[in-house]
Formats: C-alpha cells, structure tokens, sequence
C-alpha cells in the first residue's frame, strides 16, 4: 500500500483545530483513577475511549476489571503488529487553589513559551495518547486503512499502582502479544531532542501509620511519659537517608549496578545541566547521592521520597494534642535488579524494628513494578529514530527515564515483548501539578510523528 | 455576716437541675478560639456570661481586645478581694467523626463510672468556670449577697495561646489587682483527691514550614535531584529528642532545675502510678527522659512535642508526588526558668542552622508563656485546703501541674498577684479530644467546694 506521507502530515496540520477538540472532550473527563469517588468518571472516559477507537474502524470494547476498566481495540492489518499502549486515568488535583483554571475545564493558554493545552492530563497522558489516536484518524482518513495491524491498550489505573495490569495481561496474552509495544508516555529531552527511552524506574509505594495512645490527648496532661507517634515516625524517615544522600534500608542498592561507560559517554554527551533542569523549580543542588552526575541520579539510580505525610493538628492556629497516630506514604523509584517485593519486606522490617514500646505500626502497599531497560535492536526502534530524527529535525536520541512506567517491565516478563517509549512531553509541563499543561506544538509534531513512525512501519 | 453553710449547700443540691441546664446552654455555644470561623461564637459566650454575671448582681461587661473579648466583673463588698479567672474558649474538635454525638449538643450520659456532661468544652474550662457561678449563685439566693469583694475575669483565647492578655492586664492593673487569684482550671490528683496546684508548666508553641522547590514535583520525573522540604522536615523533627529522651535545641535546660527533696518527698507519698496512668489512655512505658518518675515527667520536667505535622498528598490511594512544602506545629512544655522567648530564638536558630541548600524555613510563634511557682503561705491557702478537705473527704494536697496556665505567670509577672488553682477535672475528661465530658460529680461538689471556700474567705 503506497502512503503519501506528505499529504497525511498536511492533512494533520489542516485538521489541528478538530483534533484539539477532540482532546479537550477527553481532558473534561475527571477521571482521578486513586480516589473512589471519581470511579464513574473512570468509566466515561473509557467508553469515550471505545467510540472513539470504533469510529476509527478499531474493533473496541471495554473490559471490566476489579478496578478501573481497561480499553482494548484491535485494528488494521498486514504482517507488522504492533500494540499501542497509554492510560486515560489522571492524577489527583490537590492543592485545588493553585490552579489558575478548573483542571478540568480545559483553555488553550498563549504563553510566552508558545500555546499550551492547559488542564489536569493534558500531558500525562490524555495529550500523549491522543497525538496516536489522531495519527491513526489521518492515515484513515487519507488512505482509507490504518497503515499496519494495530492493537491498543488503555489503562485507567497507571497513577494508582496498575493493581489489575499483570492479571489482565496474563488473562489476555495471546490477544494483546504482538511484535512490540509503542509507549506514549514519555518526554522530550531538554525540550528540543526526539528521545526513545531505553531504561525506566520501578516504582514501589507504600503508607504506614503508627499508633501510639488509643486517642488523642493533651499535650499538657500527658506530655513527657506519653509517647507521641509522630515523634516516632519522624526519627524514622528522618533516617531513610544518610548524610551522603544514600537510602539506608538494609539491601536497598542490591542489584543496583554500575552504568555501562558506553552509556555514560552517551550520557554525557547529551550535555545536560543539573544546574538548568533544577533552575526550571527553583532549585540549585542536586540533592541525591554524593558523587553521582543529576542524569545519574535521575536515571540509573534508586530513590526514596516522602510523597506525604499527616498526624495531628493541622488547622488554622494551634492546639496543643498529643496525636494517636501519625501516618505517612512513601515511594521508592527503583533501578536494575532491585526486587520491589523483596525490598517491601526490607523498608517494612527496618521501620518495625525502630518502633518503640506502645507504638504500633500498620503497612498498605501502593504498588510494586520493578525497573525496565529495553534492548534497542531490531527494526522498530530504527525506524522510530529515523522517523522522529525527520519530524524534529534533531537527531532523535536514546535515553534513561526517571519515571516508572511498570508496564514496559511487564510486557516484558509476561508477553515477552519489547517497547518502545517515546513522547512529547516537556520538563516544565507540570505532570502531577497544578496547572498541568501541554504545548500545542508536542501535540501537533507528537501526531506528525506517530504518523511517520506507521509510516515507515508500514514499509 | 453569718452564713449558714449547710442551709447554702443544700440549695446547691436542691438547684442541680437548673444549674446544669445552664451549664448546657453555654455548652452549646461553639467557641472554639483557634477557628477565625467561630469568632462570632465567642462573642456569643461572651454575652452569654455577662448577662450572668449580671443576673447575679455583679457590674460586668465584655471588653473589646485585639482578639477575642474578655469578660470583667466586679460585685460583693468586704475586705478581703479575690479575682475568679477561667476561660470560655475552647479546642478545636476535629477529629469530628471520633464524636460519639455532636460536640455542641451537650447531654447528660450515664456510664459505669456514673453520669458525665458530655461536650466540647464541659470539663475544659466552661464546666469548671460555672462550678464558681453557681457557688456565688447559691451565695446570693440564701444570705443576698456575696460573701466578699469579688472580681471576675474570663478569657476568650486560652486554648489559642493568650495573645491579648498582657496587654489588657497591663492596661488594667488597678482595676484587676486583688488579693489573690482564683483559678479553676485543673484537676482532682488520681480522681479523688482535692488538689492545689502550685506549680505550672510554661508553654512555647511554635508552627514551621519549609519550602523546597517551587511546585510540587513529580517524584520520577526529580525525584533523585530535587531536595525534598518533608525529608528535610522529618529530619530535623526526628533530631528533636535524643535516645535519652532529652530535647536536643542547645540551651533548652537553661533554668530547669532539680525538684527540692522536701518536695520530692511530697509527691513520692501521693503514690502516684504511672503504669495506671498511662494504661488508660492505652499505653505503658513512660516515654520521658530517663531516670525519671512519671510524676517528674509531668510536673517538673520539660518537653517537646510534635502536635501536628503535614506534607505533600494525604488523601486517599497514592500520590508520587515530591511536595514543595512542608509544615509542622510544635509545642515546649517548660519549667522552672526556662524562658520563652529565649528558647523560640533558640529553637528557630536550631532549625535554620540545619537547612540544606535550596530550602528556606518560615516561623509563626503560637503563645509563649513562662512557668509558674506559687508561694503557698497565706490564709487563702490555708482556707481553700480546709474546705476542700472538708467537701471531698479526703486530705486537699498541693500538686504539680503538667499543664500550662499561662495566666497565674501573668498575674504574677503583671499583677503581682499570687493564684490559686484547684479544680475538679479527672484524667479521664479526654480535654481536647473527641467526647470531652465533665463528671456531674465533679460540678456538683464543683459548686459546694468553691462554696465552702468562699464560706471560709469570707469569714
């Protein structure tokens, strides 16, 4: 089948304002995948999904989970199959004030920096997966077919843990097997470079709570003999790190090895700027380990991070309580061979075994994937360099990933599938923040690229 | 003037019912101090007394402070002149769903140990402030009058640190200055004992926050690089205490000294069990610094406690968020002569001195009030412990106080004025908790003690 790629990329430019549209029906869907009461608007975005998908000539259907509902569609044909994974669910909004907007009543925002698609998902991921969808609509639409056989898959539990992921795909592997997996999820490098990510982190979460006296009391009457939980949990993450920034869990950094030099000249030569990447938030020092590069930190070493915590009082004013419990979530990004099971028992032993007397600690997993490192030979991964190289006039690079994108690993270890992560995203879009936002142009050159990749796919 | 005790005390039993009744009504009035939302409320307490006060032939009136009103009243004739001081605000009540019924709809419950008022605010301090109402009631229902030169003054800003106190007692010294204080604000010792306070514990309160980077971050996406402010926070916090249990911001013993043996001796003979103590609230071991008695603990020793601490998400399911800020309330409990003001510079410098590059700490002082030693000589004294002793049946003791009523510091300091404080609260009232409750006991023999006392005053 022959494919004018040029008229597909003008047609895509031609129809920017439809697809926009398109977009923003998707971003007014709450769909907060960890918080119950948003469990509904889970389930519009993923029939939204499905008549979307339908109307491209996939054939789609939504399939229940015992969580949030997972989108599957099946489309195209030819000898090159290919499944496209992505997920409709989004991040919570808190703190609601610091948004300019309803995060859910999208805007496009002139900004000096160009026009932005500003609301909650914008980027992360309803922006990304779309750029597919419409990369799709076009070669549909200019050729009358899709350009290969074409699988995908919608999550809407990715920022909750992906507690169905592994079960479903295991009850579904002959269906959703196929040569490789494309991954929309990731980011620009510095803004301007096509990057493949060829190395991502795992990702465990895990909140614990410490109970000390059967009820809150009075830091008067009881100060002193009582103790006070969240001294208690205080004095423990206070020790997750050491003075030179490393986790000091027992056997954290087993089966964390040392970057390859090959990949850390390729690294380097990437010049990029700790100093730039934290100037963006308004940071100056790189905070991990001591003598590790800000790429190394971000990249191809493990972390631990307080992503919340709460006990007491934390109204307005003071009060003076001595609180029964203290509760806190942390999360850990892992690298190489770390086992997130093994090293859930580790963080939950090393906290245990500080708890004083009258203190009682209670453990709730939040998700456990392990870290994922593809290998970047074969066709695909060619011809996605090759096509984004084109679109972006740049030569497109391969690169680490800070972030944990579980299901890259699990494509691996339960289809025995590589994957291909590529994305438009950029540093400054504000993922998991107020104001989340996605630059018009990562949309527009993200489709123009998908359509390249089918392209040359399609060959 | 003769008066007839007995003819008096069994107008205070055969009243009960009514004076619950209004008990109750200014139960009902939610002024919770700390709230910008209640301060309408307070005024409404503030009324709600001054028409009491003035029910009961004193001249009374609220006045206007910064903050919330205080309530002065002066009525009765003689000699001797005591000034009655208790306040009508009250904590928070959050944890709300802790409550067994609405905080602010008092009631009456029957329990093993016999019948409570229960509500927010029915031991802490409005129960125990109208135990003196309802004596001088009864005082003015059978002899006409009261039993000596009386001055009243009620606080609206106790439980939120007492910011407009100094200065109205200084701009009142003439009209506020009288024999003694009378301070109804403590408890019975071990719940039967009849106890005079003669020692206080001071009370530095504290609120930080530490700012990282500018928005809330994606832990994956900085996670490694970018410093995290709750990190930052849990280590510091986590410093506070050492294994010893002894507070570690230099200079924080200044001025703490070792209990008199005479009075060491006094308080080993009160048989005091810390065991029990801590058992009812659910605990066993005494969490203070070593080597010392759960009494010095509470009585002679100082401390820090965390009272509420808060970062990043605390919501429902997980967040891989890495916070921008993080915050925490923090209050001292001193003795002796340590001094508050000292010990904030000390406490903040402590802090700043321990930020890392990239973070920046902010401070607001939430009430500083020194500790409080009274001289006990003097008939007032003398009186009070034989009339308590009378009332209760038991040998009125002079105790220690854990708590901090900054007042009698100030009367001191300010007024030159000695106070006295008993009171009728047992360890059990769960003060700022969930289902605060006041025994009818303790208001009903409330009422008869300060009868007898006044009885004695006015002799």
């Amino acid at each position: 089948m022959s494919h004018p790629i040029d008229a597909i990329l003008d047609r895509i430019d031609a129809g920017q304002g439809r697809a926009l549209d398109r977009l923003m029906e998707l971003l007014r869907i709450p769909s907060i995948s960890t918080d119950p009461a948003h469990a509904d608007d889970c389930e519009t975005a993923a029939d939204w999904l499905v008549a979307e998908l339908t109307h491209l000539g996939f054939d789609a259907s939504k399939r229940a989970t015992p969580g949030h509902p997972m989108v599957v569609a099946h489309g195209g044909a030819g000898a090159r199959h290919v499944l496209f994974y992505g997920h409709y669910d989004v991040q919570p909004v808190d703190p609601r004030r610091l948004w300019n907007r309803d995060p859910f009543d999208p805007a496009i925002d002139q900004t000096p920096r160009g026009a932005v698609i500003r609301a909650r998902g914008a980027s992360d991921d309803k922006g990304q997966l779309m750029t597919f969808l419409e990369a799709c609509r076009a070669w549909k639409d200019e050729t009358g077919a899709l350009p290969c056989r074409i699988s995908v898959l919608f999550e809407g539990e990715e920022e909750s843990g992906s507690p169905s992921l592994v079960p479903f795909l295991e009850a579904n592997r002959e269906e959703l097997k196929a040569e490789i997996a494309l991954i929309c999820d990731t980011g620009l490098h510095d803004d301007r470079i096509p990057a493949i990510v060829t190395t991502l982190r795992g990702l465990l979460g895990e909140e614990l709570t410490i109970e000390g006296p059967d009820r809150d009391l009075h830091s008067g009457q009881y100060g002193g003999p009582a103790m006070n939980p969240a001294r208690v949990l205080t004095r423990i993450l206070g020790r997750l790190h050491d003075d030179q920034g490393r986790v000091q869990v027992p056997g954290f950094y087993d089966g964390v090895g040392e970057l390859p030099d090959d990949v850390k000249a390729g690294w380097d030569d990437l010049g990029f700027s700790t100093e730039a990447f934290l100037g963006e938030v308004g940071l100056s020092h790189a905070a991990g380990e001591r003598g590790r590069s800000g790429l190394e930190m971000l990249w191809s070493r493990p972390t631990a991070e307080i992503n919340g915590i709460w006990s007491g009082y934390t109204g307005k004013g003071f009060k003076t309580v001595l609180p029964s419990k203290a509760h806190a979530k942390v999360s850990f990004r892992l690298v190489g061979g770390q086992d997130p099971l093994r090293l859930r028992e580790a963080f939950r032993d090393w906290v245990i075994a500080q708890m004083p007397p009258d203190c009682h600690v209670t453990f709730q997993g939040h998700g456990a994937g392990p870290a994922s490192a593809m290998s970047v030979d074969g066709p695909v991964f060619a011809a996605a360099q090759a096509a984004l190289t084109e679109e972006w006039g740049q030569q497109a690079t391969f690169v680490g990933g800070g972030g944990s994108i579980p299901i890259a690993g699990y494509f691996q270890s339960v289809l025995g599938m590589e994957s291909l992560l590529t994305g438009f995203a950029k540093d400054d879009d504000q993922i998991h923040s107020p104001n989340e936002k996605y630059d018009v142009e990562s949309f527009r050159k993200g489709i123009r690229s998908w359509a390249r990749i089918l392209g040359r796919l399609a060959d």
